[in-house]
């Protein structure tokens, strides 16, 4: 038997592995009905050349079924040749991604769905709450019209797909499910309420069934929602946005969230059906930004093994996005997007990097590209995929935005190399030569509580009565405060699945939990079994008090003797501390403390506490009840000051806050990332807790948006 | 008779004069009550070693009447001590901008309020429509207790400001009403709807007076609204967000028009108060951002001469502002900000040009700072104010986010020399050595007609129902779209006030015209008179079909014979004209077109017209049925080619659409500014319409985030 010549791909928490060898997943999206078939393979081998060892490209629906039931993949017509391709990228050498939809987006009509299907069986398209379709070519997911058509497009792709995967000796090592789910429907500001397909008002449907799981009994949901129902079959979906009373949070909840369990079981359904016909490799998928992946919790649990999240990470596609270029801002979201990836058990991946644009304007530029590459690095993205590497014409009429699809990319439409190409080739390079960095470790000091129901609750909770703190509100803080505070306060920050037991033996490292009013029963009850171990804390700007059900909960208060008026409150206030007066902030006032707290902030006008501290046993706990967007020198040394009051002792020492730095460590040395990403150059002195003592890495000067990397052997240390 | 040392300041549309001499306005903000006394007259000389020729302070409210009644101006407390900082001022030969208020702002507490006003007096502050205070420092300008208040604190310190006028031999040349007006209400999400101030319910309430104004009689009120009303006495204020409908449209148009007429004599009041003090100086005021500069055309109407709106024009006060830095965006707006101030007759003056920012990060940089400065001085601004100049210590307790008010200015608020300061100094010279910058006109091939009531509809017509396309969508793309892609393909626009007829006899330079389906009466009939006289005008990306009183109103479609589906429509299109396929777009269909229509684009699907061209006579109308954010080549191309039909000749050439171009001339020669605003280095050729000829202008190469200007005297230009 000959061996398969591709050898698998595996992957876990810390990377991607071949045949049990760490590597890199470098990949490039390049479409065959884009780039002329003529320079398939002096593209792929640019693309080898910068590094790459993997390809990726969509099949799009659209082109090969353009009539109903009138497939085509015509070897004759070069943009439908899927399998002249696939045959291209084995020879080159290259693993191959597949996207085979059902959607794709990638700037194609429908977003790559047949127009037959998306004007031609209007029942498929998704609803909003009122019953109307809000887009052509947004479906409802798992209406069963829209299903069987995809079964019958899947029985045809999924068989050839099948016979190019690894253990065929194929190129093809992932197939993506889908594209950037629910952005379909979240973009155009709707959930999906298409009758059929959630079963409103049926026995058995979807919806009374989720609920009936969830709640087992009306009255029981009926004390949630403070209705008056006598079935579950009667409940109606929910208001887009409610009073901001609980019930009307309860209910928007669980629409939400049984929304994501359709969600998951469209992608089992998806994925079964490609398992149909023979594909056997892992699945992937990308969630549209990182605001987005909490959303795929539930799927990543429904697909289990042999199935892998990434995210998109774009940092410009228009004018109105948020920032021309890479900014600490975008630094950041990245670095909360890879460790939520991580800890959702994924070597973090950007499975679509910026290769260009779909607008020509504002360009994206090489110089801001490579900082955008190095940034991710820096911050643990462990494999990508430039999108795109290399584009062309689109197929006639096919193209949304362009007749030519040239993405700015580092091989122009026409096959042209821009500097693009070798900023994307610098990069690989660095990549080749620091294996280690596959199996290095982030070094932290301090640690960050992550709650997946809280980045989840953007959705269903932006705002409540008065007196409870909104999930909304508590993630936007996470990191644009704290987090952010952290890394101009030169702290080296890690995040921990507060839903998770694996980070709470380390009792030394200090924890901040940021906590809207509700946290789960489990989460709290787990917090205060890590600060009976010894586990030291600081939470702000509030405590829980109530539970996942928004019912009151007070786990944490009880253990800790602590409560907080969780108001948005204006009142004029002046928040000190011993070592820092006047702290920008709201204040979310202290109502009750423990008679043996140690006060370590007030409130000069008032002489209320701002932020107390509590002992119990070896643990500690601060509440800091103040809200901030990290703006001043003031936040720095306030979070120095708290941290260190839990005998925090910083990894990193940088002066200049507007220098952030990453630390990777092995045993063989230390790589410190430092990232300039504002427009001025940047300097500042710069020493580390290297393998065997502080390690002085001198004075550093930065350019502009630039990110450097410096490496220390073990042996070139100085103490 | 001694002449007063300090002449007085004059002002028109094109500059600031002193007797008579153009003189540009370089002002520096700062405070008497921060910068420590004994080092005023050194900071005010370094201000006027950069340039200055001015400088700005507000008189904090807070500071001066700390408790109710009880006045001070402490000669012997320096950080109270005005007087001595007038006098300092005037022995430095500065003028001076005092802003006595009421608001500041300033990151004073209570934004410069006294606390027991706004602490003791709740029943002056502004309320939301449900009646509920919604912040404790925003007031109802106009409610009397607030009145008396401000009357008693113009009392006191008006007759200070009347001593240190420039007729009294005094350097204060304006006084600030006010400050951001607006702003305290807009911010926090509503407009003022203070029963007692509006007089809801009551003969002669100030709402139910300009509703009487404004319909007459309560039948023609109730064929607008929808409604039944008796008596004028009996209307509700409009709920914030209707339904889209155009009764509440006009209803909550009213509102907001209502809103601002009493903004209008909120300002007429305190200048009516200064005046009464004495105070004989050109009163000033800054409108909070360039999209608030519409809502004070009812104040300047009201004021008249001896007033002067200016603007502010911030890129980043902190990490939420979308860009760290000035981005070409940020040049589109401060474009459309100083044309409007222009417009409305005034020099274009920034009245905070940032000096720093409240926040420490991100950092306003001594580079980014510099290419803002020269990218308003490109763009038409005719004086500033840095905010602030310079900072020092807050007096105890009156800061709202530090102790310590440094701001990142150019001098510290210890009094270091910043680089920020060396880029003030730079920019100081740069308009002193270019004298002739004052009276030179910007050369322009075409124009965007900007219709004030559109720039204002932002706050009551963000949507409506189908087939009708908002105002705040309308002002939005042409910002967005055409006037961004028309920088981008190296025009030269200008923008023209529809409400005038100043810019009618020009029938030569093509007019673009971004409507909604509302436009005046009046503006109609004058754009139909302009295409009668032999104007060229493109509409986009629809045609008017109501007035202001958003009642059918046909003129221009019954002119031009053309009518439009304003839909926000997803149907599927590939708008295609001569020279340019697939132009990325939303299409407003064209529904019906006279039989003599030029087609010069359409629906490659369905065959439907997307623009058309029209003859009258000597005039000619083109209507473009396409929206877009600009993004792509074709869009450049596509407004070339259209402007092109209409006989546009560029007046600059330069081949890099990331390079913007604002281009000088006087009889003496040519100034070009070239913008780099991106993050990567640009280079292009470029040429430009000399005094006598096309000047070639070479290979320009001009670094990230930088703004040159290159200058040609008459004798250099080679043909």
């Amino acid at each position: 038997m000959n061996p398969p010549p591709f050898p698998p791909i595996t992957f876990d928490q810390l990377c991607y592995r071949i045949e049990g060898k760490p590597v890199y997943l470098n990949s490039g999206e390049m479409h065959y009905f884009r780039v002329p078939k003529a320079d398939w393979s002096r593209r792929m081998q640019l693309l080898k050349e910068a590094g790459g060892n993997c390809v990726a490209t969509y099949i799009p629906w659209l082109l090969h079924e353009p009539e109903e039931g009138q497939f085509r993949f015509d070897e004759t017509a070069d943009w439908l040749d899927l399998e002249g391709f696939l045959q291209s990228a084995r020879e080159a050498g290259l693993y191959v991604i597949t996207r085979p939809g059902p959607y794709q987006y990638s700037e194609l009509i429908y977003d790559g769905l047949p127009g037959w299907l998306c004007e031609g069986y209007p029942e498929v398209l998704a609803r909003d709450v009122r019953g109307k379709i809000f887009r052509p070519s947004s479906v409802s997911y798992l209406h069963p019209v829209f299903l069987e058509k995809v079964r019958l497009w899947f029985e045809v792709v999924g068989p050839i797909l099948a016979k190019y995967t690894l253990s065929k000796g194929g190129p093809v090592a992932f197939v993506q499910l889908d594209n950037e789910t629910i952005g379909i429907h979240e973009w155009f500001n709707s959930l999906d309420y298409n009758a059929e397909t959630m079963g409103f008002g049926k026995e058995n449907g979807r919806y009374p069934t989720f609920l009936t799981q969830r709640h087992k009994n009306i009255r029981r949901l009926n004390e949630l929602y403070g209705t008056k129902y006598t079935s579950f079959v009667e409940v109606e979906p929910p208001p887009v946005t409610g009073t901001g009373s609980l019930t009307d949070i309860r209910r928007q909840r669980d629409y939400f969230e049984f929304y994501l369990e359709t969600i998951a079981e469209y992608f089992k359904v998806l994925g079964d059906m490609l398992r149909t016909y023979g594909v056997d490799v892992p699945f992937m998928h990308n969630s549209g930004n990182p605001s987005m992946n909490a959303y795929f919790q539930t799927v990543v649990e429904k697909m289990g093994e042999g199935f892998l999240l990434g995210s998109d990470h774009y940092y410009n596609l228009d004018q109105n996005w948020a920032q021309n270029q890479p900014t600490p801002q975008y630094a950041a979201r990245v670095f909360l997007s890879n460790e939520m990836l991580r800890l959702m058990g994924f070597p973090p991946s950007v499975l679509e990097l910026p290769g260009g644009s779909a607008a020509d304007w504002p360009p994206v530029t090489a110089e801001d590209a490579r900082a955008a590459y190095f940034t991710n690095l820096a911050l643990g993205m462990k494999g990508h995929n430039y999108y795109v590497f290399s584009g062309g014409p689109n197929p006639p009429g096919a193209g949304s935005t362009t007749d030519s699809y040239d993405y700015g990319a580092g091989i122009s439409a026409k096959g042209e190399i821009r500097p693009l190409y070798e900023a994307q080739k610098e990069f690989g390079n660095f990549i080749r030569q620091h294996p280690g960095f596959l199996t290095s470790s982030r070094v932290y000091d301090c640690r960050f509580g992550l709650d997946f129901d809280l980045a989840r609750s953007i959705r269903y909770w932006q705002d409540s009565e008065e007196g409870y703190y909104s999930g909304a509100r508590a993630i936007e803080f996470l990191r644009t405060g704290p987090l952010t505070t952290a890394l101009c306060a030169s702290l080296s920050p890690v995040m921990c699945d507060l839903g998770a037991d694996d980070w709470m033996a380390e009792v030394e490292t200090p924890l901040m939990v940021i906590c809207s009013s509700s946290m789960s029963r489990e989460k709290q009850k787990r917090l205060v079994r890590f600060i009976q171990q010894g586990g030291k804390a600081i939470f702000a700007p509030v405590i829980p008090v109530l539970d996942e059900n928004f019912e009151s909960c007070p786990i944490l208060v009880d253990f800790l003797g602590f409560s907080v008026e969780a108001a948005s409150s204006d009142k004029l206030a002046r928040p000190s501390f011993d070592p820092v007066k006047n702290v920008f902030g709201a204040v979310h006032w202290i109502q009750a403390w423990p008679k043996e707290a140690r006060i370590l902030g007030k409130d000069e006008l008032t002489g209320k506490p701002i932020a107390c501290q509590v002992r119990s046993g070896e643990g500690q706990a601060i509440l800091l009840g103040l809200e901030w967007v990290h703006a001043k020198r003031e936040h720095e040394q306030l979070l120095r000051y708290l941290f260190g009051e839990l005998d925090l002792h910083q990894k990193v020492a940088c002066c200049n806050p507007n220098l952030w730095t990453s630390l990777w460590q092995s045993e063989e040395g230390s790589m410190l990332f430092i990232l300039n990403l504002l427009t001025a150059t940047m300097t500042a002195r710069i020493q580390f807790q290297g393998l065997k003592g502080w390690v002085d890495a001198g004075e550093q000067t930065i350019p502009p948006v630039t990110v450097i990397c410096l490496e220390f052997n073990k042996q070139d240390e100085s103490v």
